[in-house]
């Protein structure tokens, strides 16, 4: 079992939510936010926005090529201005999130496990 | 903004933990059930380890090709087995480590954000 080579950089945004409809609500408005705030940004791959099949749950992983390119995102954008609109989405959220974010929201992968055959422990 | 057409289904395990020791030791010990248990079901794509820089937090993002593949692993694979092997797994790390999942821990993705202009919300 091998360590991944991945080099990429992530942060994961992670919310409780009451039910399907904050579900997509949340998501349409996390999306907006990374249309207007973050996806110019040179190294930008992607924000996956999955949801619980129960209806209570929101992560938004987002994607970058590079540690160094999510560097260059926090040092030259306005993160004023980002987290402002953040705060105002979640308050107008018709239903109710809760943030279940830890520490420090940014990950590396550090292993990948694909098919192959039973191995016993 | 249109609708992802991802039409896989994810599972994802979540946990906060005491330093980087213990995601070191909480990666290695779900890899191994991994190879163990899941990786050799049809269907079966990918376990992401991602681990958070701050030392602190562990997603594991286990990736199929569909939810009937998903369903069909869990009709049919040793559930009883897996879930005292994951439970045994918790208790032999050194560390300390809690479980973070709420609800049922299945996803779809239901947007992708990729890159492209600024867009004013």
């Amino acid at each position: 079992m091998s360590a991944t080579t991945d080099s990429g950089f992530y942060s994961i945004i992670d919310y409780t939510v009451d039910g399907p409809a904050t579900q997509q609500e949340l998501v349409d408005a996390f999306a907006a936010i990374q249309e207007k705030w973050v996806r110019f940004y040179p190294g930008y791959l992607s924000a996956r926005f999955h949801v619980s099949t129960d209806g209570t749950r929101v992560y938004n992983v987002v994607s970058w090529a590079s540690e160094a390119d999510y560097r260059n995102f926090v040092e030259t954008s306005d993160t004023d201005g980002r987290m402002a609109d953040i705060v105002g989405a979640v308050e107008a959220l018709g239903g109710r999130a809760e943030a279940r974010m830890s520490g420090v929201p940014t990950y590396t992968v550090v292993r990948e496990v694909g098919p192959g055959p039973r191995k016993e422990g």
